[in-house]
């Protein structure tokens, strides 16, 4: 036996309430990933983590050992500081799009690793695939000079960082371990520590649309990251979001980036404009350039032109037509009153199939597909007005998207509370 | 897909802490036992099961369909009752091998399917096969004859009986699942169940060298047991009995056969016999047989002489000599007084380490090492007399076994009070 732990002991101290060593954390996520620890024996580790915890200690401990079984990115001779953000994930969620030129306006480089959607949230990647010409991969060199040129990058994180982390989440996606907040901070967190920005603003997602379906623990895991980010030395910040309804006017690839230039031209959605200057300002606070006039820079073109820039500098060209679904059909107002509710879980749903989203990482996506969205809760209605446009290039995937549907709209005889975008923040 | 349900599903209803349906439990054991069910997969779902529980009816469906993944035998063409006995496992418990004889001697046959020794308990197959030509194999047609002509068989269980639950325990064992009680209880009962015996006696053992190791637990599986059993219209009753000392005077392979043919021949240790005896009153009472007088027929030869015709039909020589160690050392009181303790896993960790037992199933083991115990909890010793007489074939093996028994050895002033070896019964 050259190995320093048993498996078995480190998978029954855990069951057993225990709190882990340093050591045997480390050991192992080590093991893990050299093959030493199988499958089915992090499997049972990874539930009765879920089910018993994990102590500040023990996550910050984990995280560590994630980044340390790859590659660590370092940003610190460029001639601007470095600031991110990572969103949870929801529906309708393009604001990474927006966000990136709109504060690289302001001298501070965004290096945005990116991934793709699987299930019913979208990916940035996607999103920006169906701009005509725009690749995902670049080297570090490249990422390197685009941002010390652009301020931007948006762009598919390399296998090099946090290994341990890409062969633990597949684990945990077909053995029921996804939602346990130490391993979704730790995997959120490894992947943003080893990228080397320093600073970083949280976007929890909070409601159907989002893992988190309540406020309580989105705020667990919110302060989870942000101690964990704040020990590594990363300056990080959260804000948690509403995700009861879809973000914006579309869900899909080519539309929601469509519904993006709209917003980098002044234009746009209001709740897609207020959580892309919120962030800005938050992404800018955080790298110490604060108190800026972000929304400015949404009128005047300054993001704009970031940008085509930014697009240019992957290949994209951003003055050719977006891809156009082949079919259409609207879902209306089945009475007259007000919106009450679009479920943004349900809403989801019905992107992924009519062609949005994926239900294996190696299938394609559509770039036309996905749903727009004629209004929104607290609208008024009346009957055959429609309230959703869905596209595909498969007309028989109209059928189950429309269940998907079913019970996510609701119309009521008064309006609704209005509700704000942004719910908390934690620091 | 064309399976009926998703893994993911049911592990996450488990570790949500729900109810599984019926159809839910006999699609996965069914599904893992083909291997559309991944070892990752199953080892989550057991962890979840070890922390949330399982409900009577969720236990008893998932041991019905461990039992339906293999063959049933079936005695009933027998014309005598069948009973048997299952004990949790133990160390120095050798009951098995006087038992199964006296029992047959009354007209009821036993028909005990037993497994090999694993860690710091033996296994019963182990003990039997130091008899100079004794096998464990034995087709179903042979056994039946030999539950016929002699009344009582000890051999091997065939690979046909509960083929999931052989795959399931594999998995545990290496995954940190193996102390869930439902998880033991559904083992244990679906063999029993699927070998067709009409009545079952367990033996429920408490203590350092058990697998339970406090009263509540041992009743806990007692009961989950004796439900399991009666549910499948088999007379189930338990018996709790102290496994805190080692049982009688020895531990070891041809060690224990020696002690057992001592209590055959109307000797051997009191706590032998007199679980021996209360053991085969149960069994009797369970076949409808009850009221004998048991102890008359260990007195008498009667007991004795099936268990030569026993020996004999499995190939064995009941009166050669039993394989002897090559090397002996003795362990001696430190000081005068009273034994207050001999800790029954300490014992069973030194037998193990000496060679009775393996660590791996592959691993052969010594028919002749072992521990010997001259002196037990409430005997007077003094400085120097011998407590133990270690055997081995390997003498590099003392200093480690030496090591196992640090501490569990205990000299007092005053004697103990004396225990029980039966603590409780459950039917």
């Amino acid at each position: 036996m050259s190995e320093a732990f048993d498996a078995v002991d480190v998978i029954i101290a855990k069951r057993d309430k225990k709190e882990l060593s340093d050591e045997q954390i480390r050991w192992v996520i080590d093991a893990y990933t050299r093959g030493a620890v199988a499958e089915e024996q992090m499997s049972a580790l990874n539930m009765a983590v879920l089910l018993n915890g994990m102590t500040r200690r023990e996550i910050a401990t984990w995280t560590g050992a994630m980044i340390a079984s790859g590659e660590r990115m370092d940003f610190s001779s460029l001639s601007r500081p470095t600031t991110d953000k990572h969103s949870t994930g929801g529906v309708g969620d393009k604001v990474t799009l927006p966000l990136a030129p709109l504060v690289a306006v302001f001298g501070v480089a965004v290096p945005q690793l990116s991934g793709r959607g699987l299930g019913h949230t979208g990916g940035t990647l996607d999103k920006l695939e169906s701009v005509p010409g725009w690749q995902a991969a670049l080297s570090n060199e490249e990422m390197m000079a685009q941002l010390e040129d652009v301020g931007a990058v948006i762009c598919a994180a390399g296998s090099g960082l946090a290994p341990a982390d890409k062969k633990l989440y597949a684990l945990r996606d077909v053995t029921g371990t996804v939602e346990a907040i130490p391993l979704i901070a730790s995997s959120i967190m490894s992947k943003k520590i080893a990228e080397g920005t320093g600073a970083l603003v949280l976007d929890v997602k909070v409601g159907s649309g989002a893992f988190m379906k309540n406020l309580d623990d989105a705020r667990e895991l919110a302060r989870t990251m942000v101690d964990l980010g704040t020990d590594a030395g990363v300056k990080t910040v959260a804000v948690l979001t509403d995700m009861a309804t879809p973000l914006g006017l579309t869900a899909g690839n080519a539309l929601e980036v469509r519904e993006s230039v709209e917003v980098l031209a002044g234009g746009g959605p209001a709740d897609v404009v207020e959580l892309t200057v919120k962030l800005a300002e938050e992404m800018l606070e955080a790298a110490g350039r604060g108190g800026e006039d972000v929304r400015a820079a949404l009128q005047d073109g300054r993001a704009l032109d970031v940008w085509k820039r930014m697009i240019r500098a992957q290949g994209g060209d951003p003055d050719a037509p977006l891809p156009v679904a082949k079919e259409r059909e609207q879902v209306v107002a089945e009475r007259d009153g007000f919106l009450t509710t679009m479920d943004a879980y349900a809403v989801g749903v019905a992107a992924w199939r009519l062609g949005a989203g994926r239900a294996r990482k190696e299938d394609p996506v559509q770039a036309g597909a996905g749903v727009e969205i004629h209004c929104k809760p607290g609208d008024q209605v009346r009957k055959g007005d429609p309230v959703l446009t869905l596209h595909t290039d498969t007309p028989e995937r109209f059928g189950r998207a429309k269940e998907a549907l079913s019970g996510g709209i609701e119309i009521g005889d008064a309006a609704p509370e209005k509700t704000s975008i942004v719910l908390d923040r934690i620091d």
